[in-house]
């Protein structure tokens, strides 16, 4: 392709509504248009790179024996109904972009496929002896996401491969499950990206387990907690670590357990507390108050209790809520804090913000105009284990010293509801320490049994000749995010550097005086026979001057470059190789043979190293 | 791919939902699932002809100098409207999906991309030295149609390559234009399928000249009108033709041209008028009363005067109509009969349906609520040019005859508003007549103008240093009704017989007894060979009865089947030509050179012939 001929256009300066290099850097180079919010146009040369990941994502879930498809992005609400997923996704926080049509019917545009997929599954998959089959698609998916940022990293429309497994048992889910892991390690070593997978929570998808696959950079949104010694690493959404010992309180339980008064006027935080009353933040229970809305309009309030030094983990804690309350309120649409302004809003004026202790008795949400008018209490095990501890009196500017659980009030059961920290202790081997390290996620493959099936009734017959729900799990890689990844991960000061395996060209020529019959020449013989060669080649033939044609060379980031100058009359080219700037004379005799030889190895990616 | 691994389901008898035999195949042999109305998985199968479908279209394009690239499904109202048709497309009759995001934004869900690839060409086409380029896509798009049926053919999700060039002056266009007629010749030929060129009317897409392609088929929705000479095709939305002569009118004018007045009682058909009063239906004027309504609210009456003998082509009337209302009142939503209820809502209860006559005055909309209380009068060139005419005298059983033109009534514009019928003769040739054939449109390319550009301010600079808008060009192929017309073209009563170029597999291996070892070992032998020299081939390793496999071949549609059976042990297997049903034994050693030399031909389609 001829640079001329590209409707190339690149941009000196950041663009106002980019802030992370990736994002700026496909904005400036030509890659990306902004059309709205979240919405972003693939110019031809992204289009090529995407082309690219796709044919190693095809070519890698094939050769599992997986099968491609295509399902409507249009979904029909009734399949999201018998899912019970419709409102979860549709109102409150939900993320499902939905319209009537002409004739007043609801639909979804698709974020995910299970529904559609698994009442395919119902009416295809019969036997037995049909399973297992693996099912993908590479498709456009919407999201009508809170705050759609950073380009197509979170973008309202992106492009995903999403598949889906069905299966007789669960052995054989988790072998598939275990195939497709490798997989994917596969697929993002041939994209040239270093990769890390990781134990993840599984969200809204459910399941029972799951595990992302993240692109380490500095600008990802994702934290990865990990263990010096390789064996653990996880989103911090879902780390466990060894929370630290805590300190012992000196004197025990005072007065039985009951605690005794503490005035501690104006110590209304943690922080407070410990540096006017030299009380050690593992030494307190602190209290949280949080509202929980469902389905079904339940608004229940919550009380969580942490140990002082520790925070709370929101993901954690909607799942253990989700756990108790799901059943009888339906799907979880918003957990906040419960504020003193929402709390005025119900007519309740006289929580002890700040002051809060666990034996808040349910009385103090008496009156309540919409909330339920009892906590949810639940407890942090670092918190449940404290045997004597200091805590909020429930009264303005006092605390209590000492307080036992029993005593004080009923004894709670121990949950994981605190987030991991860097240099937490690892739960399997205590001498190790989790490190702390940014990743994006580009990939998250899910088991999710039978919790689809069963609900959309796709069964089959077993050997045994019982119907029985199927066995899924799903997978997706988010093949736009992962493009912008890859220039997150590599490139410098002057632009994108990408991996050869998914570069919209390998090669430039760029001709340095395009005024010059020589070099003009030589560079259209030797564009001419690179790409006879089946090399993916690009040609600078713009009447612009070498070092605009340098930059763009560099912005636009093709690992390989090859500059027709002066030494065109002696049959002498430069070679320069993007991602480190070395500048080799080649004659131009051996430049063929000596590209070759090092695209060769560069199409395998990282496989090749 | 072994057929065991298919997820294949194949239904015996015709689907209930399914009317035409290309739709009923594509469920009966497992390549579609409905899931919605209008709304259709692919499956794997079908999956699989699509790509064989894009990867000619890319070919084809690419050939041209097209580049591809992915433009967003969700669109920003704020571009329709400016370009003019949100209303048309969002109200009354529009076929835009439409929504409002969480933030209240409301946004398009794309049927078409002129108003977003105009954008994005404003900002990145500066000058007249990037020009020409052509952009493609190949995506899904959505419609909400009134009427969704017949599958693929009019679903309400469905594959569209769109392409949309840009040039510096409108020679340029026609030189791209040109250049994509061949381009889409070439590729329904490559695609094995006979396609003919028609004239076509741009519709709401606009410009100045368009042409479709159609497959013809007897189930095709679209009627053609084509000359015998090879020299004139047309859809007949926009054909035009000679209309027979008219007989004279007896007595020529009576009363100055005012007309006589004849008893007509019951007479309120041309056909009743004619048969009992001896009238050609070429003597008279018939009215015919419509109401068109406008983006802006505005409610028209039209008056219609046509020859007895000629039928209203709406389309006709429609682009006539916005001609002359388009400015004022902006889109015009609907078309459709000015009915004597409608009328009777309106307060209006005496107009004289039955026996209406141009010569109607304004006067009978008086009093009308909220209808204009003037009517727009058009007249077809046939009832226009009639120098002495029979016409209805607007009141009941009563009709005039010898009336005129100017004396009768102001003298109408003569407009083109009738519909060509087959057998009418050819306005290049009187002595052609026009035949009939159905067609399943595939294919529509337009010259646009500078309509986009110009409502979108998109701009370049001329060589000569002006700004003016860019010209354009725009150009679909439904991929998704293609591969359905595909199967409308090629099957018989036991199934499919698609094109080879474009079939799911090639050859489909059958072992007629799998449990014969010496018939399994040849057939997979032969699968793997076949798969070694880049044959695209199924197995049939199931453990079903012969007749069922080879029943699920025919219905599937695989150009070449070989039968591993009982000469097997004799190094014999029959090769059976589907499209042909042709059969022949062939020794072992000779299947793979004779395959290969006929696939080697089929691959090119209609081009090797």
């Amino acid at each position: 392709m001829r640079v001329s001929r590209l409707m190339l256009v690149t941009l000196r300066d950041d663009p106002a509504e980019a802030e992370i290099p990736s994002h700026k850097l496909l904005l400036r180079a030509g890659y990306i248009r902004r059309v709205g919010s979240g919405i972003y146009a693939y110019l031809p040369l992204l289009w090529r790179v995407l082309q690219k990941i796709s044919a190693i994502v095809r070519e890698e879930l094939n050769a599992t024996g997986a099968l491609e498809t295509l399902l409507p992005q249009l979904q029909p609400a009734e399949l999201w109904q018998r899912s019970g997923r419709w409102a979860g996704y549709t109102a409150g926080e939900g993320i499902m972009f939905h319209l009537e049509d002409r004739q007043g019917r609801e639909l979804g545009l698709g974020p995910t496929h299970e529904e559609v997929i698994t009442a395919l599954a119902g009416d295809l998959l019969r036997s037995y002896r049909q399973l297992p089959v693996n099912l993908y698609q590479i498709q456009t998916k919407f999201r009508d996401e809170i705050r759609p940022r950073f380009g197509l990293m979170r973008g309202r429309e992106f492009i995903m491969k999403d598949a889906y497994s069905f299966h007789a048992d669960e052995a054989c889910l988790r072998r598939t499950y275990a195939a497709m892991d490798q997989a994917y390690r596969r697929i993002f070593s041939r994209c040239g990206l270093r990769a890390v997978a990781v134990e993840a929570d599984s969200g809204a998808i459910g399941g029972s387990a799951s595990q992302e696959f993240m692109v380490t950079a500095d600008a990802g949104e994702d934290l990865i907690l990990a263990s010096g010694d390789g064996t653990y690493a996880a989103n911090q959404e879902r780390a466990v670590s060894l929370a630290p010992e805590a300190l012992p309180l000196a004197g025990g339980a005072r007065q039985g357990g009951a605690g005794e008064p503490l005035d501690t006027p104006g110590a209304s935080s943690i922080e407070q507390l410990s540096a006017a009353h030299g009380i050690d933040p593992t030494q307190v229970v602190k209290v949280l108050l949080l509202l929980a809305r469902f389905e079904d309009g339940c608004q229940q309030p919550l009380l969580v209790s942490l140990r002082g030094d520790q925070q709370l983990n929101e993901v954690k804690l909607a799942n253990a809520v989700t756990a108790r309350c799901g059943a009888e309120h339906g799907t979880l649409l918003e957990l906040g804090p419960l504020t003193p302004e929402a709390a005025g809003r119900e007519g309740i004026s006289d929580l002890p913000f700040g002051y809060l202790g666990p034996q808040l008795a349910d009385a103090a949400l008496a009156g309540a105009r919409s909330w339920q008018q009892r906590f949810l209490r639940l407890a942090d095990a670092t918190a449940a284990e404290l045997e004597a501890f200091v805590c909020g009196a429930n009264a303005r500017d006092r605390h209590l010293v000492g307080a036992s659980w029993g005593v004080l009030c009923g004894a709670p059961e121990a949950l994981d509801l605190r987030a991991a920290q860097p240099g937490d202790r690892c739960v399997h081997d205590a001498a190790q320490r989790l490190g702390a390290s940014r990743g994006i996620e580009v990939g998250h493959i899910f088991q999710l049994g039978r919790k689809y099936s069963a609900a959309l009734e796709a069964t089959f017959t077993t050997e045994a000749g019982q119907e029985e729900p199927l066995w899924m799990g799903c997978y997706g890689i988010g093949v736009s995010r992962l493009a912008q990844a890859a220039v997150e991960q590599h490139h410098d000061a002057n632009g994108i550097c990408w991996p050869t395996a998914i570069a919209p060209y390998e090669v430039i020529v760029v001709v340095a005086n395009a005024a010059e019959p020589a070099q003009l020449q030589l560079a259209e013989q030797l564009y001419g026979e690179l790409q006879a060669a089946g090399v993916d080649v690009l040609f600078d033939d713009r009447a612009e001057r070498a070092g605009v044609k340098f930059k763009d060379a560099d912005l636009l980031g093709i690992p390989w470059r090859v500059v027709v100058g002066r030494g065109a009359a002696e049959g002498q080219v430069e070679l320069v190789q993007r991602s480190v700037g070395e500048r080799q004379d080649v004659p131009v005799a051996e430049l063929q043979a000596l590209l070759m030889e090092r695209l060769a190895a560069e199409r395998r990616g990282l496989l090749a190293a």
